[in-house]
């Protein structure tokens, strides 16, 4: 991959976030011996470092009642040596879909001895290790994990974690193009090999997102809900920077991956505002503004990490299947309640969101922004009981990877994951 | 790339046409110490493979007025070590079309390296060549190349040969996804790399053609084109068998990719009917169903060649730009013709396609379908007097790669090919 080295950055405290990167070319071949200097503003990323982040990579594909044929479609897109790991809710009644799933994924890896994990967001098991260690607030009255993406998200990165994986990337799985699938993980990993750090984000932004427009495609640019969540968080930034910025281009970035152990450090919004609420927490916590001792600030001590936002512009136009049920409303309500109930939202800032949200008459005059349930971070669990009681439960392979039942014996999916999956 | 191995294939004489493979990874990943069978239905080919051949490749870009953001869009598909070959017979007045691709394209090559050339199809100077070389039919009665994307194409290759390329890949320039024109030229390679031969071709059948339904995206297999470019060059090919056969699915690929020696010995037919009459004429060549002396029929000293046709279905849906200018009914004679008037057509088969131009309206009865147009095989040209003469016009660069005007001294493409760019 050939990808333009960012231009500007914004930074406040630990946190750095990179302008929108442009790629230039997908695939810029293999480490060669004519050495291209480094410091072009234009990096060549190889295949082989592109591959080295790969292996340490797991890519979790949420899944929720989609079509057979998409998900193997995503599956194809995925580079061989990402483990994958697919958080499926879908229904089990009348006809059980996840069974579905799993079968068509398990005839897949036949052929292709991928590496893929696929489980149940209901999985008793699962919701069982959350339980023993310590984290319930994901589990619902049922004693079972939540619904909700950001939920299955979640669940798909501490499986990550315990997969013993660097990195977890998350792709839709109602992608119509494979090979848009692929440019999102080699994205992920260009950004990681550029920006290392141990506390590393990578988010895409689509190059374009073709709708059906009088019987034609037009490539728009900016979703409604993008454009809203952007301009808000650059307010935001600016506010505290001093400096007017139009830095954050993906502040709704579904497509988008992190170091595991920056997954782990932080907390989670739940529904539409998961992905916007990355950035406001992310200041609130590293970026220094907040006073030390305020409790959504991390310690001083943990301030000398470098956390980097990187920002890639994709360069395959996003098809994905349309179902209609996209409430763009609720998607920018949900998005701006992040920032309006941060406690780095001045005054005027969110005079002008209640104002934004009034005038499309989403709030009425008098009623308050609800604020969105966050959960708080991963790493305060008890990770190794969670590891021992979930790994009974997982089971990976390009072979058999299907969800063990609760309280079947299983090997350690440590284990599993490090081996060649022979015939 | 993971491929399946073809399940079956028609041998007549030395050719051997390959059922549709199936692609299961777009990225298998690298060599890897865990060494997979050989013999295994699946293939894994990886990506050090792909690469070697991607070396050796050139791809040709035909471009008639076509937007800059789509060219764009396919040089950053093309993986980076193919050398690239844009052919543009683009309007030069009132505004100079051609001047405005060279700059972009050359901008583009500023930031990647890549290395291509842009050549016009109108250039004086390799025109002049293809005279001296005496190869006179391709020429206009102002003896320059005649219009045409046929043309075009036979231009792209003999320039392959020219900057010293073994393989030889068309994409279209119209094409909206990058990540399917890399599926495609990582497909040419995986098959090349699977079957070993002088004498090789690749042809891609699209996973899917979206069309704009009723305001929404109807994933088409096939054209009504496709539909019966294939069904009467299975039956072509079932007669001579004796065999019913459904094994061609791609008589009309316009993605496709041959090995330079086979292309400089094949004849070329024009217009729509380029692809179908790739199957007739290596048929006609290397089917050893002409008799011995015929003069369609290679020498018997030729046909211990193993001319081999792959067919791979690609993953990713093709989209390319809709300019409502595709003749259906034209591009249905235009093949169909192909087989027709070849020697090997029998009555009854000639019958069958009067019978359906007419039941389409498309010929009146007594009417004849009348002939494409075909060009002889580039090996009967002085290929040292083309080299000689078309040298001095070429240049190639990843910074400099514009056509010289005719008369300009350049250093010689073999030389520019295998240099670095350096900054």
């Amino acid at each position: 991959m050939r990808i333009e080295s960012p231009r500007e950055f914004e930074r406040l405290g630990a946190v750095r976030i990179y302008g929108l990167q442009k790629v230039y070319e997908l695939d810029a071949g293999p480490d060669s011996a004519t050495q291209e200097e480094e410091d072009s503003v234009v990096r060549r990323v190889s295949s082989e470092a592109i591959n080295s982040i790969e292996r340490q990579m797991a890519i979790v594909v949420p899944v929720r009642n989609e079509r057979l044929k998409l998900i193997e479609g995503v599956l194809v897109g995925i580079p061989h040596d990402c483990l994958v790991i697919v958080v499926s809710n879908s229904p089990r009644e009348p006809v059980d879909k996840f069974y579905l799933e799993q079968e068509a994924i398990k005839n897949y890896c036949r052929f292709t001895r991928k590496q893929v994990v696929v489980v149940h967001q209901k999985d008793p098991g699962i919701a069982a290790a959350f339980a023993a260690a310590g984290y319930t607030e994901i589990l619902d009255d049922k004693d079972l994990v939540r619904n909700g993406k950001a939920e299955g998200m979640i669940m798909g990165t501490i499986l990550a974690k315990l997969m013993g994986r660097k990195y977890v990337g998350f792709v839709d799985s109602d992608n119509y193009f494979p090979g848009a699938v692929n440019e999102y993980v080699k994205e992920y990993a260009a950004g990681f090999h550029i920006n290392q750090s141990d506390y590393s984000m990578v988010r895409i932004s689509w190059h374009s997102k073709p709708k059906v427009v009088e019987n034609s495609l037009y490539f728009a640019k900016w979703g409604r809900s993008s454009r809203h969540s952007n301009m808000f968080l650059n307010r935001l930034v600016g506010h505290h920077t001093g400096f007017e910025t139009e830095i954050v281009k993906t502040g709704n970035a579904g497509e988008h991956a992190l170091t595991v152990e920056l997954a782990m450090g932080i907390d989670y919004a739940t529904g539409y505002a998961v992905e916007t609420f990355h950035y406001v927490h992310l200041l609130e916590k590293y970026g220094a503004i907040l006073g030390e001792g305020d409790d959504a600030s991390a310690p001083a001590s943990d301030m000398h990490h470098k956390v980097k936002i990187s920002q890639i512009e994709s360069r395959n136009p996003h098809l994905h299947e349309s179902k209609g049920d996209e409430h763009v409303e609720d998607m920018i309500a949900a998005s701006l309640s992040t920032i309006y109930h941060s406690r780095l939202c001045p005054e005027s800032l969110r005079e002008e969101i209640e104002q934004d949200l009034q005038r499309r008459h989403y709030l009425k005059e008098g009623d308050q922004l609800a604020p969105m349930r966050v959960y708080k971070s991963l790493d305060r669990m008890d990770f190794n009981v969670f590891g021992d009681k979930a790994s009974a439960v997982i089971k990976v392979s390009g072979q058999t990877h299907t969800t063990v039942a609760p309280g079947a014996t299983a090997s350690a999916p440590a284990a599993a994951s490090t081996s060649s999956s022979s015939a």
